[in-house]
């Protein structure tokens, strides 16, 4: 016998993973997690239908989700991740030396499957200086300020992370936002969904003067070109160089990642019309 | 009923496409050819099970395999394009207003499909500049030369284009480029095979001065993460602006595509020692 589980990345394109086992399956109060243990990509966390990473490829998305903010920033100390619950950001903030890292994620139970079977990417949740909230995102950043970095390392737009895609959370969002605060958010891609993408880029150029897309290509992620958004009141651009080991980034990706191909630049272009 | 055809990427991965019907199927001399009407990505091109292209997503390999070489080259005149039956590398090669285009395709049948069902990438042959050569590459490089570009856009190296991944290839090849020509080659996923992209990159440095792996990311190929080489004994710089659209490259983009993710840059590295 084989065992599959395909991802559905729209209604006429699957990406099918070939499974040892299912590890974990709970149906918390948000939304029904899979951790299921693939031949290919290890062990592979699917929340509602989604992949959300899995241990052979989630290096690029973490790596690109929080280097480029975190760099651009001249000294980030304090750090904000919203959602992220499987640690995998707050491990790549750590690396650069801040006082806290918060995650505040809605739902407990990803925590939970991420410290019991992923400690390569939730080992983040044994340093002291990571903070964890389990609340809802929103209600965190009316209540709290001051960020250096804010990572919204979000699920997609459907299901419990859509009010993260509001102009109400952009505005609370930026008022957490310390002067020169950088602001990074995974906004999907280009190919299947251009018009999220846009949406995200827009909402941040109505809040914060330098606004840019950055693209990473991630295996398992639908269609694998995969946005993200960066955005602060001053010039997006280096600031610090790393000095840790890094298996995506590099000051040069830092660069050519924000260099899109003309139809992802087109396609947000039209939306301003 | 729904139909869907699926291609294994590898053992244990496999990305799925819902079908609406199939257009032709040819089991020619050298391989089986597939012609497949997809919901998503419009036609599909299959040979020996592998996906070579789709009418959506075509552009970005065929505007990657082809222009970077075009514009390194001062003044491209006589281009050769080794597989590439389906006349999409032409297609793009002709909008450099080359004198001369050669496609030289072991397979007449990828040919024939090309022409009958997918104008769109085939309309190239209707131009009288575009000279087919239904032959072996390798032959027909040891009797041909002076070519300023080349373009390697071949099927995998597993099968009938097996003989253009070897170093008796590459000298004749070589010998087929004029002083200061360029080459271009697709050579496969550093997710799944890195030693692949580091085969074809070694080969060709011990034939050229100037050897550049660069990426694109291809939804329907294998892992989106798809890699090129390029090569010639002049530096690898852009020497002509283009001045026609295009949906993906830009002259950014000839300089990102060329700034590779750390594990990439490794994956060689470990490979020279």
């Amino acid at each position: 016998m084989e065992y599959w589980y395909s991802e559905m990345h729209t209604d006429n394109v699957k990406l099918g993973f070939r499974i040892k086992k299912e590890i974990a399956h709970v149906k918390s109060k948000y939304q029904e997690i899979h951790l299921l243990e693939t031949y290919e990509y290890g062990k592979l966390l699917v929340i509602d239908g989604t992949v959300q990473m899995t241990e052979r490829d989630e290096f690029i998305y973490h790596e690109m989700i929080v280097h480029p903010p975190m760099v651009t920033h001249p000294n980030p100390r304090n750090v904000l991740i919203i959602g992220g619950g499987d640690g995998g950001a707050a491990r790549e903030a750590l690396k650069h030396e801040p006082q806290e890292v918060h995650v505040v994620d809605i739902d407990e139970e990803v925590v939970k499957i991420a410290r019991k079977y992923l400690p390569s990417v939730s080992s983040s949740y044994l340093d002291p200086r990571v903070k964890l909230h389990i609340e809802d995102g929103i209600n965190f950043v009316k209540k709290n300020r001051n960020f250096d970095v804010i990572i919204i390392d979000s699920t997609d737009p459907v299901g419990p992370a859509e009010p993260l895609f509001t102009h109400e959370f952009y505005e609370h969002m930026k008022n957490a936002l310390k002067d020169g605060g950088v602001i990074s958010q995974q906004c999907g891609t280009p190919i299947y969904h251009p018009e999220e993408v846009c949406r995200v880029e827009k909402l941040l150029k109505g809040l914060l003067n330098y606004v840019k897309i950055y693209l990473a290509c991630i295996p398992t992620y639908p269609s694998g070109m995969w946005a993200f958004v960066m955005a602060s009141d001053k010039p997006l651009k280096i600031r610090r160089k790393i000095d840790f080991k890094t298996k995506y980034y590099n000051d040069e990706i830092y660069h050519s990642s924000m260099v899109l191909p003309n139809f992802v630049k087109e396609s947000c272009e039209d939306d301003e019309d």
